[in-house]
């Protein structure tokens, strides 16, 4: 999407340069910094040290990493160098299951190519993968405008006011985003929308990400507290909510970053639409009860104890709470199907149930 | 309540040093530093810069500053001097319907006294407003204890967990606190139990203040972020939710920090039973709906962009949004009594609508 007027992507490929390059999102918002991924240590430090974040992108980044394995290859036997460099990025951050995929689809493609063309070949099956997710979240976006499109008809124009949570933008899915892809359509055909942006304790993706991403596009964006989402749709400031997914049950049960649930209750509870946008790759077409299977990360409790911001010039990390008290830092929770109106998915959209979900998808419903 | 096995107030008058002193809330709960306040410049200092927060040690201040003004007196016409002083006080917090309150309580009492007992009564009236602040809450704990007692009982003795959000502590209540007095009393009962601190942004008063406050007299806790309480409540972790409130209609509608209504509905969704402790000068007996009719506070957007807390030493606040975004700062929102399973007052409990709460108070119902 735009970055003050130009086109941007987290990851992309410097033809002039010949170098892959990402932005360093743990700077962001307060600073934009490109780096340039030129060694097998340099991709496996973005990946690891959270340069780059979301599914799809740790992905394409993966990808990209064994292109630059076999690039740097200079002496020795080959097929054993690049396949020890190829395992190094795999294993870069073990419960990524996108970089695993993408690592072993580049692979897959050169298995019986010639070491001349291996470099070639990565770079371009690289790309490949990188353009297959921006084109599923575009078409994501293309589905889902129509929901925006047909508030705007109703309310004559006025603002459409959409609220989302965590980030599920163009910089966790190399272009477009998911919850984002459909604000983004909208703006871009003209319809008059704002955006409630969760600020999303305890890491604040929306606060520092999404807010970032929207303005820099140019849409017209308000950071509210992770508190105030059912204040403002029990006021009616909220036409819709649309979030991303970490995972989804065929039967529609919604993993998401924790709140999600919150906001899914507010909404029922005042009748404001609530759509999850994800690609299909999303869905898990195994689990039944996402409340009870879908296993729910613990993380470090230092992320709710300190928060991270920008002060004189440098990031800071503040204590907020005494520095003895226990912390309890729960990743994601998991909205119950009832809560949910729709998905917005690459292929179209379907209700948040197991019967539309395998009608829109009956080849995965066989599993 | 107990800090490191000492009692301690946030406000009290020191025998010793022959001052009133109160609690510097600004820099806790990274250091505890105890102020005297000497002056009525000092008073309104207090007041106004929030080193004393809560309607009722708002109150307390106010009625010990006319006490300070009283005995500041040197020279010139007694009542113009003492009056002027006393109007300073008044109006050191416009919207603090306590502290004018306060002020006129104190003042009411000296109204014919001779100038040479205005001292020793303005003294002993101050005194007198901050027992009932404390003995109102004490009371509140008392009958509040017994629903802790029960859920105990029901789990044969294993830890009640109680949810919370903000700070309706001893800090800002003078002892006990309005939703933490039953939990003191449990406590000191030796009933094991364990509280889920909501952090409350913006202002972390839960993070900060009630942290401090449980951790300091010895009782078990976790500081979650604000997103995190309905995913504890789907996984049976919450036993009962009690907080606070602003300002609770005789209806039933209960004003409270953000994110209060959030926590209902996932109180509502998951049967865990949700209670508000308030004194009854809590009640408004006009208002009848609280959603359309309580006025919600817009605060500073800067609240939200900027986060509070202590690093190398001081305090910084830190930017955690892009410095050019729009933030919503809404203080307040009303949950409706639909969800509110009752009130805990000084008087007793009752459900939360007209006839329960007018039956408990029928001298006020009649207004």
């Amino acid at each position: 999407m735009k970055v003050d007027g130009k086109d941007l992507r987290p990851i992309f490929f410097d033809n002039e340069k010949n170098e892959v390059c990402v932005i360093d999102q743990r700077i962001l918002p307060h600073k934009l910094v490109i780096e340039e991924l030129k060694t097998v240590d340099d991709i496996i430090k973005a990946i690891k040290d959270m340069y780059v974040r979301g599914a799809p992108l740790i992905g394409a980044t993966g990808a990209y990493g064994i292109y630059v394995a076999a690039k740097n290859y200079k002496e020795g036997d080959f097929k054993d160098y690049f396949l020890k460099e190829c395992e190094r990025v795999r294993l870069s951050r073990p419960t990524a299951v996108n970089l695993e995929w993408a690592v072993d689809r580049v692979l897959e493609k050169v298995k019986a190519a010639d070491y001349k063309d291996v470099v070639a070949l990565t770079l371009a099956e690289a790309k490949e993968i990188t353009e297959e997710e921006a084109e599923n979240c575009r078409k994501i976006g293309e589905y889902g405008v129509s929901l925006i499109e047909e508030i705007s008809k109703k309310k004559r124009g006025e603002t459409v006011n959409i609220l989302t949570h965590c980030n599920a933008g163009w910089l966790a899915c190399v272009d477009y985003g998911t919850a984002t892809a459909p604000m983004y359509a909208a703006y871009d055909k003209g319809i008059d929308i704002h955006v409630w942006v969760d600020e999303t304790r305890p890491l604040n993706q929306g606060a520092r990400l999404t807010a970032w991403e929207l303005g820099k596009h140019g849409i017209k964006h308000t950071v509210i507290t992770d508190n105030a989402g059912g204040h403002i749709m029990q006021h009616g400031m909220v036409d819709i909510v649309i979030t991303g997914t970490d995972r989804t049950t065929y039967t529609g049960d919604v993993a998401n970053k924790i709140g999600t649930y919150l906001k899914a209750l507010a909404a029922k509870d005042n009748d404001v639409p609530f759509y999850v946008a994800l690609p299909s790759s999303t869905f898990d077409w195994k689990l039944r009860d996402g409340v009870k299977e879908i296993p729910i990360e613990d993380r470090d409790p230092n992320e709710i104890k300190y928060v991270t911001g920008f002060s004189e010039g440098k990031m800071h990390d503040v204590l907020i709470t005494p520095e003895k008290s226990e912390a309890g830092n729960f990743a994601f929770d998991v909205t119950p199907a009832r809560l949910v109106t729709g998905f917005i998915t690459e292929r179209g959209m379907c209700d948040a149930n197991e019967d539309s979900v395998i009608k829109l998808f009956p080849d995965k419903g066989k599993l």
